[in-house]
């Protein structure tokens, strides 16, 4: 076991390009990595797999990594033995984690990043680390085989975490709200991450990244947060 | 068909208590009604069956209804074929349609509701009157057997429907995204109900009750908008 992961809240922090807070921290992910695959599933806003691939490689070329979308090999498990890295972009979670189950990628997926390929995922990407898809934001505009992901983490993660809005008159569920009925009927511990934050995992050890604190849910407890730098660990 | 039936945004606007903003037309749609069945599964903030049809029962005092929760039946099948009216709660879409695949009431929900027993339904209970659940704003904490839903009216909804923010930072998906990206998979129209209105189905005339315009998805059209009080009608 040698993970070495980055599970990104967001691939663009406001008002800058896309990747582009993350670009030291995806320098050293993918030091050793010439070509990395990319899996473009989760499809936002209907963007098509080819141009979504291509959004990825502009980026990476700029690190001088290569990119090819999983969705043009034949043998698509055989292309994730063989590669150097991956990133999963996001989009609709629902969406990606349905072709990775009706594909049969996950259990390639999961053993190949457990066993040291370096993987990077923002939102639905960093969603499918978790040990269920069930904290997602998104909407289930399909419908998965399960909502079980690769669980390279012993907890969930909630994306795009926003704190309640003061003042507001929406009597919508607040994210807090949602992520306690989360609870009601699972036990797992969520990491709520803010747009900025992630969790990087090297070896064993697994800590916050990014310049602000993360909001923490762990099933019968009050919330809590958690300061950047700090190991994401569970009793 | 007779059918009589409110699907509403939400049960609570803000400022008012529980379901008064809506209590001229509940009037109207229990007029014949002494006693109701309550469906609580949907559970907001993990409340329980009890305490959540006695807060039901608390707000139809006021309108001389008595409110027995469905929890609470022995045989909840032959309850519902003898039964006034019926009143499904907000919370959790997920776990208010798993329940009632479980425990087989569709069939038997849709059919009396078809033949003309009052119904309304507020947030989880309105996504359980469109075609499927699947423009749901909740979390998926728990994973049903379908997305299937009751069908009375041929769109789907979208409950406490919310504009884009302007001027906001967030990155996440506004809601008119995610209903596009509902219509790359998928071609049943949405409504976006904003809190405050409701569906309103008498016969076949299915109108749009309240002060606000709703917001209209059709699949390969630009969204716009519906007046108060105009039918909702697809080609």
């Amino acid at each position: 076991m040698k993970k070495n992961i980055i599970l990104a809240s967001t691939s663009t922090v406001f008002g800058q390009p896309y990747l582009s807070y993350l670009k030291e921290e995806l320098e050293i992910l993918f030091a050793d990595a010439k070509e990395i695959i990319f899996i473009p599933y989760a499809r936002p806003g209907g963007i098509s797999h080819d141009d979504y691939t291509a959004k990825a490689a502009a980026f990476f070329k700029e690190i001088r990594v290569a990119v090819k979308g999983l969705h043009n090999f034949d043998d698509p498990i055989s292309a994730l033995q063989n590669c150097q890295g991956i990133f999963t972009g996001g989009g609709n979670t629902f969406l990606l984690v349905k072709q990775l189950h009706e594909l049969n990628i996950l259990p390639t997926l999961r053993s190949v990043v457990d066993n040291g390929v370096p993987y990077l995922g923002t939102s639905a990407g960093s969603n499918l680390g978790g040990m269920t898809m069930q904290t997602t934001n998104d909407m289930p505009i399909v419908y998965p085989p399960s909502f079980e992901t690769a669980g390279w983490v012993p907890f969930n993660l909630n994306p795009h975490y926003l704190d309640p809005i003061p003042g507001t008159t929406h009597m919508g569920e607040t994210r807090e709200t949602r992520i306690a009925e989360f609870h009601t009927q699972n036990s797992i511990p969520v990491v709520g991450l803010r747009e900025g934050s992630w969790v990087r995992v090297t070896d064993h050890k697994i800590k916050l990244g990014g310049p602000l604190t993360a909001r923490i849910f762990e099933q019968g407890k009050q919330p809590y947060e958690l300061s950047p730098g700090a190991s994401i660990e569970f009793a």
